[in-house]
């Protein structure tokens, strides 16, 4: 069975379960609707499962590779790239005076979902271009913007992200990379990065760098870092790009998946770039990036759990092994348990993603600082939990396939392979979940509070309709709050952090379980009431045996020294 | 920090933690002093350090290969094999009559471990072996025994177990390879046999392939089915390897990891054999055989486990990032919270494996059939949790090395590739779990309720000196002995397998703090009681969600139609 998009999945989700309907009554987003949306997702998965799903195995039997210093990408990919620049993919969220079509993030948010699903390390590519067009268009001068989004937005140039150093990861504020001012308004950047992912291809004209690197006098720490827009080959004013900027690919690692995605060292020996924001500014700037690039992992880990699930279903419906009333192995009561948990964990990541992206939506068109704070409440959680439902459900497809499933050709070895770096790229895990318990909650929790108080709303009302449901749901958000509201009260940021983790886990489930809740009160004698009641059966219950160790504190953790731990 | 393994572990466990003692003290183990014991342990350690370990990037790097016909084992392989049989590695467990030390299951299983961290793929050969010797020791004639088990046991000739097919995975009564009788107590065997270990290597004079087929007469199913014994080359009676038998290899597969050890697609045209056991009583051989490598492929799980947090763990005490007491990230909360679990897990598994084998040896010295049945109850769960701790083990040693984890150099991602096979082969999870509600519950639950009295006696004991410990540990048991009595009472074992998965692993988790609270009754003051404390507070509240899985019976899990799975 090739890969078919869950379209009505989206559908249903954004106008029953997230609210995305206020977002198409805002001025803002006043084109956005259903119609249109429907025509949007409908050309994206054509596009999705025509042109980019043939191309994932290609990328992985031939990964990308340096050949005397130039990329040559995947077979097939240039053609890709070109479907996606040519559909409008990198621009859907994109301001329309430089050529984007001005859709709400929920709308991106579910093409990039099936575009990840058809081919993830293609995806990667324009996902980098929307992190950057967004942070060109918050903090680039006219100038820069005039010059570099038209390109960016239609695809003939494509964009990276240059945060990580060799010694500066996680803590990006330890990075070594210096800009000095050239006098003419642009800088000279110099340093090694890592990590960087579509660093080069061969069918874009030109690679933009959004590189991170310190002034003469930055302070240490990130406080003293600046964003320079880098590009590989220097633009004449009339967008012709020119010559070649003193840039260059060093190498291309060997990784366990997304072969097709080259991911470079790039060496950059005193490259001419422009300052995007202020000096010392790049760390607001390039928030603005990577908190896209996060929603957008998130969906990634989503995507390609609904391509394993396809996957895995359709051998399971094929496969015959034993005696089962169908002679097939998904009438075994443990293949059904493994695609159940597969589905409903989809779901909910997938309505977690999408109200994610509605609350970014709300708060663009509103300016309201409650629907900021949702937004960037649900930024860790979506990542982390999208992500580790990639891990987890194509994880499982590889069980599913039994012996099949570890052997190449089948396909459900890459699934695994390739999504297992989005619980790492773009902040692990651990860094989602200590941003959670400590920027997104300097508010006191609030936001998170006031995301409980409309979960249990919900739950409450639901109690005479659907008591089995919402019982379990209200029960599990209280136990939630109450882990909050502990988290909140600790001082010693360690023993936030301790259960951080865990807590983040917890809350995806509750969270889960709020949006499955709400699809069965909107579809009470449907297919999708009886995936909420499973996953609030089997699924659910999760949460305790996580929250089981978020009032823990760090002792327990730190009682064993480094010399008993390696003894 | 290369691999060293954990005698000191071993040494713990088997003399304060699972009863190794009471093995000593029998007379057919009266062989296994404890000094004799260390120095065995002792011995294998330094080979598997110094020998084995370096192999285990070969093996990925330049994996086994089929060149034109022949097999071509990777770099160093043939070295390491010499290694293991000229230590005695093969024939730990094996009998003094035919070469074997005589040692029981407790001392192969640590010693199985170390060989499996330090090098996954080469040490599959060996327990390969040890399954078909064990077989032959029970089942096959005295002349066959005489004829093979001195070559396997000193690593002359390997060995492998041919039971899937094309069509017959775990359901391997629908397998239709055929033998017939060549009237001369010989017979000929014919039919195509997949996923076959090791089928063949360039570093053995012989290799010894037990082979599931059906006799002319055998009835369609499990009991229609015999076990021969198909040698590469027909050894004459001196046992020198005489002209080749009528069976090749086909291809070798393109595997997820595990590169260095060839999985066989195995042809056999009329191949020359000899009955192991009775006509059509194949299934009882090879559940002999099967049982062995079930516990030796928990076992596995377990050594890769140690390996990777060996791994992970220098990696973290090395690896500087962000502001720490030590400047390096062991100091960093969630990495802590990785390190903790693995090691907890690994502890919790390792133990539940060396119960396993102590059981089986007081099974085989007394002939008692409580410990026998003991034994039988913890195989699926040993197989099952020690080969998804090696999996979630790699799994976080992947993450704990941020963005070098996806990248193949650090040897990470091996590890976690490696390892995802041992939930699928000799028996998937479910297959395992199935085993466990079913098979192993025909007594009513008498094991499970006899093992489950024990842990809630050693607990009530602990109460008084360590209440927080043993009180979670009594309760949790209580908690698994409702399910256990649901289980048992349920007809429809479609109800039964429904939370067949949750049940084996909550049981797992539940065993896990009897095995760690155990540890802390023996040292009280040491490290091992403030890892069962982390372990009783962090990984023991699992068991909860998981039970709650468990009664919930099957018509969720068959609440949506294929169709509407599909949709």
């Amino acid at each position: 069975m090739p890969y078919r998009a869950p379209i009505s999945d989206y559908q249903f989700l954004l106008h029953h379960v997230v609210g995305f309907d206020q977002v198409a009554a805002t001025e803002t987003f006043a084109d956005a609707s259903a119609d249109v949306v429907t025509a949007i997702l409908t050309e994206a998965a054509k596009m999705s499962e025509e042109v980019l799903a043939p191309l994932q195995r290609a990328g992985d039997l031939e990964p990308a590779r340096l050949e005397n210093g130039v990329l040559r990408s995947s077979p097939g990919y240039a053609d890709g790239w070109k479907a996606i620049a040519e559909g409008g993919w990198i621009g859907i969220s994109a301001d329309p005076q430089f050529g984007g079509m001005g859709l709400p993030m929920a709308v991106t948010t579910a093409v990039n979902e099936m575009m990840s699903a058809a081919c993830l390390s293609l995806q990667l590519a324009p996902l980098m271009a929307q992190g950057q067009i967004e942070a060109l268009e918050h903090h680039a001068s006219d100038e820069l913007k005039s010059l570099y989004l038209p390109k960016m937005i239609s695809g003939e140039w494509s964009a990276t992200m240059n945060l990580t150093e060799a010694q500066a990861g996680s803590d990006v504020g330890a990075l070594t990379s210096k800009a000095e001012p050239n006098g003419d308004g642009t800088y000279s950047v110099t340093g090694q990065k890592i990590f960087i992912s579509w660093g080069d291809n061969d069918f874009a004209e030109n690679v933009c760098h959004l590189v991170l690197a310190r002034l003469p006098d930055g302070v240490p720490g990130t406080k003293g870092i600046s964003l320079f827009l880098v590009p590989k080959y220097i633009p004449d004013a009339d967008g012709n790009p020119g010559v070649a900027n003193d840039l260059k690919v060093v190498s291309v690692e060997h990784k366990m998946g997304l072969h097709g995605s080259p991911t470079c060292v790039m060496q950059y020996d005193g490259a001419k770039g422009w300052l995007v924001g202020k000096e010392h500014g790049g760390m607001a700037a390039m928030f603005t990036m990577m908190n896209n690039a996060r929603l957008g992992v998130g969906g990634q880990g989503v995507g390609v759990a609904e391509g394993a699930y396809q996957h895995a279903l359709a051998y399971a419906l094929e496969r015959k092994q034993g005696r089962t009333p169908s002679g097939k192995i998904i009438d075994h009561a443990d293949v059904r348990r493994m695609i159940m948990d597969m589905r409903a964990d989809i779901f909910a990541a997938r309505a977690i993603l999408l109200a994610n992206a509605t609350a970014i939506d709300m708060a663009k068109a509103t300016g309201d600082a409650d629907w900021a704070a949702r937004a960037a409440l649900l930024t860790p959680i979506g990542k982390n939990f999208g992500a580790r439902t990639g891990i987890r459900v194509a994880e499982t497809g590889v069980q599913v396939h039994g012996g099949m499933g570890f052997v190449e050709e089948t396909g459900a070895a890459q699934y695994s392979r390739d999504v297992r770096v989005t619980a790492i790229y773009e902040g692990t895990d651990g860094i989602q979940a200590m941003d959670l318990v400590a920027r997104k909650m300097m508010d006191g929790g609030e936001a998170a509070s006031n995301l409980l108080d409309e979960i249990e709303e919900q739950a409450e009302h639901a109690r005479t309709t659907m008591p089995d449901l919402a019982g379990p749901v209200w029960e599990a958000t209280e136990t939630l709050r109450e882990a909050t509201e502990w988290l909140v009260a600790q001082d010693d940021m360690n023993d936030r952090f301790a259960g951080a983790t865990a807590y983040l886990q917890a809350f995806a489930r509750v969270l889960g379980g709020h949006y499955h809740l709400s699809a069965a009160l909107a579809d009470p004698e449907g297919p999708r009431a009886k995936l909420a009641r499973y996953y609030i059966n089997a699924l659910l219950p999760e949460h305790s045996g996580l929250l089981a160790r978020v009032q823990s504190g760090a002792d327990d953790l730190f009682s064993l020294s480094p010399d008993e731990l390696a003894a």
